[in-house]
């Protein structure tokens, strides 16, 4: 019988009540049962704080008013009792701050995307993940979906031919309405150039639909222009961006992002065509995947069925037909994380390249893409090349 | 700021390695945190027990060789220390004795369907439940569904008109292949009566889509006539079954039940067609409901969407757009199982006809509809009256 | 250079103003330019017929007051002058009569469906057309679909295995409201049994429902078991039947029809589960046909693609892609007619039996379905046989 | 009764064996029986030509050997006699020069898109047109799409608000196979700068896509940024081809168009967002439109319902549930077409601008549109804008 470990111990930043994305990690990270939260500073606001994590039922020892103070305090806990990792699900601005503090304080991390604030804060989180050697995961949740990862392997396998045309656009209306007047906490600070920073719907869902098209088929985009729109009053950042690329191997593409797309939900789709075939993955309807050879049937591969590669099919919960969601790709992303993360214990850490999941280098690709998009369109919406 | 209550104790009957269902609730239960498990007895082989309970990480103390070891024991340890409530996730055969067992030991129960061998079990174990007052909740999880429930509350409120037609259909390919002998647990008790009981796809199945039919439309099935099939070789259940019913509004219509209609994997669908208005509903696809009223533009009801009934959007997690599936529709009937514990415990116990979830009287129709079907079949076919 | 022939000469009877399936079948005629109409009675009402006529742009000989008249008028000119073939798109009680008429006069036939107002004299037309050797085509629509008869194919060629399950469904909300009351023609002859038949919703897509059925899967219905429904005031005829049936290769199924199922257009969909493969086709967005295979992806085949059957691709006339519809497989009805007509003129007549599209067996077929299904829930909704 | 006119004789130059434009157009002006071939020039070969028109049973006094021969004998002919219209299926080099014939032989023109080789030429063809005040119809055949005319309706009525975003996709993969390498002819004039002019994909299915938009958003395309790319060997037109573009009302939208989309087939989709609503449109699955309201039930609107706006309800032909397809479409264009040829008659000549069809100002834009895009892609994708 293999040995049980014990469950990994999470701290959480950010996530105090108002929040969203908060309260998804938390269930991602309990689905598979790997994970405890024991620790948190949820809130700049120490009340907040505190009575989010009387809510969670934390020890009120283990919830903290500043993050700089729990790094400090968890860090100087026994092996035995302190985090291992920590959570970061607070605004943009703060991830690059809150990341140093944790990594210099040895805790590996989780950290929400866009990675950073700038790509300069990127470049220094590189630097340092990679001199602590710490593991350090970005979640773009998508990658977690188990069909996302077959139409990967189906691009790593070779199976596809060349790369030719990509289409992704993730839309959404969330903004088309001004919640930030109304003092919505997820809209107030997306509007907010200091907290969201220079991208608005390029740093929310563009660098999700970078991510994903460089995840799917393992190339990169090479360079880009693009053309931002801002409608409603009294915004300054883009809630619009439709942006062409071109692709590493020759491909080219579009990349199509909204938060004003008037009945749009979460519509992040990805279309991939290449020489021999295609894939078609729809993020609102998650379990099934496009398959497309020339002149022949179209098939429909489904989550969890036999046929599916070995590690696609690894990273499903439930049977064939049986839906899973947004929650548990999520949750997939937090069972990678708690592998690489005993790997790193054991003395075998995984090199970030060769992780399933976005590490810190996908964050700085994040960083570079909606850098690149606001300058093409400050220019004018020119060509700007991608490092 | 409300009072954060303690999470629940759960402890669980079945659901050891090689089973299905039980993952299932362990996850569905943890999805909240509300419900911790403290407690098992996961397989009548108690080797597997004990190496269920350590991968689960329980105190080996409170795992448990038999049942009715554990229902004593724990009901002999403290109020602040015992398990408020059991999940059974055993083959239909042992649910009665597993859950008469924990009653009689003032332990809440949450059941999985179909609730028992037979009428007469279910109906000892309504009376037992009426006369303990205690929770039981059986473990329909569509009934979780928020799009579900909204289509429930269009028939409670009455804005449907009468009900004239109702299709539902469960369909799976799971027993196209005779997996059982090459030693599926999951397809070995289903194929075998002793276990199963007298229903093969009409108690796996068909349970859940004579409830759906109930549960959404608010009427009875007063009558039904059933056409059974058996066609892999050394099978004595039905493995498919298409059955007329009648319903207590005077509409008509049809359950079709099949578990080897080769293709499909998990295809529960309901339609149903009143005077005024008409709901339908995929199962695989189950963040969307259609809506339709008579010569008006069909509509498609989402999610979480901000229009929906406040009960029904009550039960969602995650924004619109962002798919929730079968694990989070089961994790309803677990949050709705904690409240009405709550409120037992407070001493403002629900009658078990206000549920929101399924209760027993329910599982006593899955019942009376099993057998009946099985019935009719027998007799060639023939119509027989439900209770 | 292969021969080119003459159009054929098309006579009709019925399709006069205020009537809906005439034009289409005068559309469908003319689509693949091998017919042209010449003659016609166009209602029981001269002054409406010769209005249709002289819409029509025909000439007023050729538009008869009476079909009686118009057969033997018809009859009496010389060969090179004449029509070749009738079509009539009368109500269901006349069918037979006039088919009569044209038949004896050495008229070809394509008949609307149902064929006949009853058994007896479907029967008889059997007769008169083995007796006169006639092309006598009926215009069940759905045949001449190139993916349904790419379905046909798999099943005729043996690739599906034994067939298990079929569900058949035709539901519509055309009656759910009172047009015969403001004098719909369409709506008015069709409630009312002394045009109608023995069957309402039975006659009119029932029989659509089962020929389907028996010309994708190659098997025959041999027993059924109906509940039927009649919720409008002031109707008598069945507005909506479900059904059991059992086919003649050990598998059974349901045909559900409705007229009164409210938001439903004209939604006839086949699902055929066999041991190795299935077959889902909906007639709502008829360019597609769903193809399983037990535990391989699901494939969908889409019309006139190049892997098609020849038989099945032949009967497209755009590009795939480029959808075509009701009218387009109404059509290759008529494709079929001239080209069976002409095999006929050529001396090589083609027999009933191998006819792609429906033949008066077919018809005959059709009205013991309904008899059958009349007869079924006349008694109570028992088992009836079929001959 | 309402006089009845007679049927309008037609022209076809082009459409000869091997060709495929022409057999649609055939069909479409078959479908509503307004129109009767009669004459023809079928293709530069003469022989291709004469069979062509005895396959089509046409007198070969008026099957031409050239289309300028045509012109002048049918405009020799009496006005009993004569040919009211051509229609021009050419490839596209040809166009203008055959337009210009039969313009000012006094003869109606319906041409196929694009409409010309060159601006040049298109500029030249509005003089022309607005000299004889004939009727010049552009085949851009979606336009005829009941559902597009609706959602055209809903934005010319003002209740969608500013239109914000548009995406517009045309993707094949009829070019992803070297078809002109096995001599087929529609791909080898395609792949043929001298025949197709100066875009491929762009010229091919571009222009569809820029008037789609034109029409249904009632907006202009103000300026494009296009990214073009070319495959396969041997080949100079682009095949594909990603455009930013701007729209006269602020909005902004992609237009993305390919010939080598592996396993799409014929994929115009319409996506329009503005500020109160948004429609969503696929070709290939033509009869719905999905129209969006924020913050509302997203609705589904249907081919033929009654709830459609009078002008798009009149353009079909079967009711609703009863699919139509690509040749009921182009029908729709004939149809038109014969209307306004019969008010030119009648001496009430419709204003180009007042056309439901697209006229000769859309083929102007249209070759403005393919011009701006092969100017954008050759100075490296740069923004020019259109007049």
């Amino acid at each position: 019988m293999a040995e049980v470990k014990r469950r990994l111990r999470m701290g959480m930043v950010g996530g105090g009540q108002g929040a969203f994305i908060g309260g998804v990690h938390r269930i991602a990270a309990r689905i598979d049962d790997e994970v405890e939260l024991i620790a948190g500073c949820f809130s700049r606001d120490p009340a907040n704080s505190a009575k989010t994590g009387a809510e969670l039922r934390l020890d009120p020892d283990r919830v903290y008013d500043t993050y700089g103070e729990m790094a400090k305090r968890e860090a100087e806990r026994s092996l035995g009792d302190r985090i291992d990792f920590v959570s970061i699900v607070t605004p943009n601005s703060s991830h690059a701050a809150v990341a140093t503090a944790f990594l210099e304080a040895g805790v590996h991390v989780v950290c929400d995307k866009p990675m950073t604030f700038s790509v300069g804060e990127a470049e220094e989180l590189v630097k340092l993940v990679e001199k602590t050697g710490l593991v350090f995961v970005l979640s773009h949740n998508y990658t977690g979906n188990a069909v996302v990862r077959e139409a990967r392997e189906r691009f790593q396998k070779g199976e596809m031919g060349q790369l030719r045309k990509v289409l992704v656009e993730y839309v959404q209306d969330f903004l088309a309405y001004p919640h930030e007047k109304e003092g919505m906490k997820q809209a107030v600070w997306r509007v907010d150039p200091k907290q969201a920073g220079l991208g608005g719907a390029l740093g929310d869902v563009g660098t999700h639909s970078a991510n994903l098209l460089e995840y799917v088929t393992c190339e990169r985009i090479t360079e880009l222009c693009a053309d931002t729109s801002t409608f409603l009053p009294d915004r300054t950042l883009d809630e619009d961006a439709n942006i062409l690329i071109r692709l590493s191997g020759g491909g080219k593409g579009v990349i199509s992002v909204s938060q004003i797309a008037t009945g749009e939900e979460n519509a992040l789709r990805l279309r991939a065509y290449a020489a021999d075939g295609a894939v078609v993955w729809d993020q609102e309807n998650p379990n099934y995947l496009g398959y497309y050879r020339f002149d022949k049937p179209r098939q429909t591969i489904t989550r969890a069925a036999k046929y599916m590669s070995k590690s696609s099919g690894a990273v499903t919960r439930v049977p064939t037909g049986h839906p899973e969601g947004y929650l548990e790709a999520f949750a997939t992303i937090y069972r990678d994380t708690v592998s690489l993360i005993r790997s790193h214990t054991d003395g075998n850490p995984v090199p970030p390249r060769d992780y399933l999941v976005p590490s810190v280098y996908d964050g700085l690709r994040g960083m570079q893409f909606v850098t690149a998009a606001v300058e093409s369109a400050a220019k004018g919406s020119v060509w700007v090349k991608l490092p």
